[in-house]
């Protein structure tokens, strides 16, 4: 894994087949803009502060686990220092550490964990759960707000799917597995999860389900809170296991209790989760409404009709613009086509490009499936005026789709600055949220005087509704960018809480929503959290500083932004 | 509301029309059995202790409501002493009623709750939430473990949908409101929320948020917890308000932490929930498999083809003969045609009819989509040797739907005692669990001396299970009869939870599961919702003794049936 960006050494994003992205994003951001590379400081110029871990707990610790189970080098502590926010990496590639742990453990079984949490209480060292290091809220920060030692528990060794049963399409799977390899380990049972967020490659399934993340596919799998049967989940109280049942009606949900807990209240080491058949064929499709309005009516209208595509993602103009961007070298053939449809929109169909709205369309499922859900949601596109651009730009997607996080570090090589901001809400409030959130991030932008750009994608539908997905890029110095980006970041998620949204569908609270996270639940709803936290981890060494501001008392706050001055 | 049994004076079962309901329950309980007439006490033989809310904090109370909105009779307090438990109406038809609330207040907002909570805490009395009265866990006892004063909160009045977003499909409504006003209300919007336990008519809103109830048609709606994007509740430490949102990554779902809490978190004063619009057309059919184990064999398949009618309710052997004990006085011709039906069915197609099992479906959707979902499940069936019965089965199914509860009463009048056990599981898991538990409830039957019958059904289909509903039945003399349900209750939940499943699928745990919710969502689990418990309610004013046992050190334990001796 790079230290000073996404993904793994040597894998990194290339502009070389899309002419043209870079001309797009430079008449973006302006003609006074001067592109200046931005370069991460050299491996070797960082530093870390000496590990704090030695003496009696160090030997003790030694004794839990096989050498290579524990690391007190440089580059593993570097490397499970922080997630991939905009801070982590702004931090980062300056070389600037703010905290590091002192050591990272890779534990082998349940066992290992379970001795590790009672190591930790004994010798009051904080635990930060570890699963890809994708994670973009500050879930991974280091920091401890009491200043105790802090260790990384790394859970890629608990990697089995250790149980398929077929009838009933659940399986049991150990938390650290990847993305890749436990798709990998189902498809031999003709199965899969369904889950794949931009992260897959580089994420887990216990970071899924104590992130509650979203696949792009949610729209027919579920969010991962829709998969879980049955987890077990090591506490500082004791281990907390449920049992594998399509429902009950046994008190609260503990499962739920769990789920989202982003580590402050134990380590995730199993879960039991529905898996389905892999789809006998999928079909992309691509069209093109003259209005994100149209497009929204549309995309709602289908759901409404019971109609659920595997993936439905929807551009605004000016995310539409960008895709457009991307677009690889063609030969002289396809330029012409792509030069007569332009010109067919926009004579006879009257299209204003400058409005247009690409939506993305998946269908999964046997052939006659997919050619009946397709001629439905046809039917209706075609009422919003929409135009069928067949399936190439959604081949193209499918190609990129876990590049996205890529392209940002190749952006901050170029002094472009790049952070995401995204919620959900309920159909009749998309429109507004969306003109709310644009006009705020503008007029953000506007106050930071930077050349920027912002843009927005609607996937993840519901009956009730569907996310926002909102993107910012702005050029800046490196001095500068941190407060811009807070001033950009607040301007969203201040807009998503006075619009009635949610400070996020999928990318969890760490640290970096914390300032929200009152005015979302609740200040009630923040004290039941904190309940839950002071009964299961008294000593509050899981995670500490994450998720919910600390109890009054519990020493200094996890936060210096308090909700109130946040939401001025 | 009868004080002594289901529902409202003068609605009552009668087997008038259904000459062969009698005569099968003679002949399942044996010949040595002599009926005995067993009515409960007359209402004028009761007598409650005197209420023990007077002085000061009566006074204060006084103040704080309008006249009628506080009640101190002994009529309101008998009826708001107990819910309709196998327990609750075995007592209380003796005129033994061990607790009843000292008072009974009907808040008329969410601010008189706020301070009905306000005032419990201040004078330590014991609040105990109260929609429609029916449930049948012991959710409602009202004996608090410290001897205070109780007070039933009794939510009727707060009755209004107060918001219907259309395009969303979302109503927000008030949780105090009964299933056939809440029905009527939303069908004026063209709406429905689609959730009809059998308690429908005599249960809430609240009432079914706070136990996780299900109705018979959660294939199609899901559980009340699938319905549920928003909730207001009123807890000791303050109100608890959750956004109205599809889905969030706001850290741990605090709506999953209100959801099944039995009262014992706070009041549940408001929920946005889903709804959907009315359906154009419903359709029943009733169909007769060889055999259990190639019923739920096609009703996995179903699933599996993502077929999932509103009903699909599979009844066992024992279930289906007592079904076809219900049917009415037929005419001549009706009479003959079922006559030449059995006679193929025994001679064409070799069924034996002792092993017979009936399964109703309900489509719901417009007659293409019923026709299209009709097509799938007839050929999946099909090849299981399934042979249609038409639509009159369902259609008396649904005629009677909502009277079982009743039946129950009429029973006890003549000396049989019944109650139910139900619990989910994995496909897999289905049958053996079938067996086990029937095996366990004929041999405690047995070790009871008792003439006795018991039967299953399944229903509430889930990609990866479904629900066992038993239900069992004895001739008792009534001073054994509470023993006896002991012994059998105990047969089921033990072999439920030994066997891999849950204490409940939709009943609740109340004082009843108690003994088995340990185990069910292991000791840590019982720590994690104590904590919540403690956080939210220190003072254990919110219907103590109910869903957990009591903390450590919170006075003496809830339950004598501690969790270890009920497993033995």
């Amino acid at each position: 894994m790079k230290w000073w960006g996404w993904g793994a050494e040597g894998h990194e994003f290339s502009d070389a087949d899309k002419p043209d992205l870079w001309p797009y994003i430079v008449r973006q951001l302006g003609h006074d803009w001067q592109p200046a590379r931005q370069p991460p400081v050299p491996r070797s110029s960082i530093r870390l502060p000496d590990s704090r871990l030695h003496g009696q707990p160090l030997r003790h610790l030694r004794q839990l686990l096989a050498g290579e189970q524990l690391r007190l080098d440089e580059d593993e502590r570097l490397v499970h220092a922080l997630g991939k926010s905009f801070r982590d990496l702004w931090q980062v590639r300056q070389g600037r550490i703010a905290a590091a742990p002192d050591a990272v453990v890779y534990p082998g079984s349940e066992a290992d964990v379970q001795a590790l949490l009672r190591w930790a209480v004994e010798h009051d060292v904080v635990l930060i759960p570890f699963g890809g290091g994708s994670n973009i809220a500050g879930c991974l920060d280091a920091h401890d707000p009491l200043g105790r030692p802090v260790v990384s528990l790394d859970m890629s060794r608990l990697g089995r799917v250790l149980e398929v049963d077929a009838a009933s399409r659940v399986a049991r799977i150990e938390s650290g597995v990847f993305g890749p390899d436990l798709e990998r380990q189902l498809a031999s049972h003709g199965m899969t999860l369904g889950h794949f967020p931009d992260s897959f490659l580089h994420s887990t399934l216990g970071g899924w389900i104590a992130t509650r993340s979203a696949g792009m596919q949610s729209d027919k799998y579920g969010k991962i809170e829709d998969m879980v049967l049955a987890l077990r989940v090591v506490t500082p109280a004791g281990t907390l296991v449920t049992r594998p049942v399509p429902r009950a009606s046994n008190g609260i949900d503990v499962n739920r209790l769990c789920i989202g807990s982003e580590g402050i209240l134990g380590v995730i080491t199993e879960a039991t989760v529905q898996v389905h058949p892999l789809p006998p064929a999928t079909l992309w499709q691509g069209y093109l409404f003259p209005r994100l309005e149209s497009g929204l009516e549309a995309v709602r209208e289908c759901v409404a009709a019971g109609c659920s595509p595997a993936i439905t993602r929807l551009n605004d103009a000016r995310k539409t613009a960008l895709s457009f961007a991307f677009k690889s070298r063609r030969g002289r053939v396809r330029g012409a086509l792509a030069a007569a449809l332009k010109a067919w929109l926009r004579h006879a169909r009257r299209f204003q490009f400058a409005d247009c709205c690409l939506l993305l369309v998946k269908f999964e499922g046997t052939r006659r499936q997919i050619g009946r859900q397709r001629r439905l949601v046809n039917g209706i596109y075609r009422r919003y005026g929409a135009v069928s651009l067949g399936s190439e730009p959604g081949r193209a997607f499918e190609r990129g789709k876990f590049d996205f996080p890529h392209l940002r570090d190749w952006l901050l090589d170029r002094g472009v600055y790049a952070d995401v901001s995204e919620t959900a809400t309920v159909w009749s409030n998309l429109g507004p949220l969306y003109s709310a959130v644009m006009a705020e991030l503008d007029r953000a932008l506007h106050s930071t005087r930077c050349p920027g750009w912002t843009g927005c994608h609607v996937s993840h539908t519901y009956p009730s509704g569907a996310s926002l997905y909102f993107t910012f890029a702005w050029a800046d110095r490196l001095e500068a960018a941190e407060q811009h980006y807070d001033c950009l970041k607040r301007a969203a998620e201040d807009a998503f809480l006075r619009g009635g949204a949610t400070l996020s569908h999928h990318h969890a609270v760490g640290r970096e929503h914390l300032p929200w996270i009152s005015d979302d639940i609740s200040p009630t709803g923040v004290q039941a959290v904190q309940a839950l936290k002071r009964g299961l981890d008294p000593r509050n060494i899981m995670n500490p500083g994450k998720l919910i501001p600390a109890s009054p008392g519990e020493g200094p706050p996890a936060d210096p932004t308090s909700s109130a001055e946040a939401s001025e």
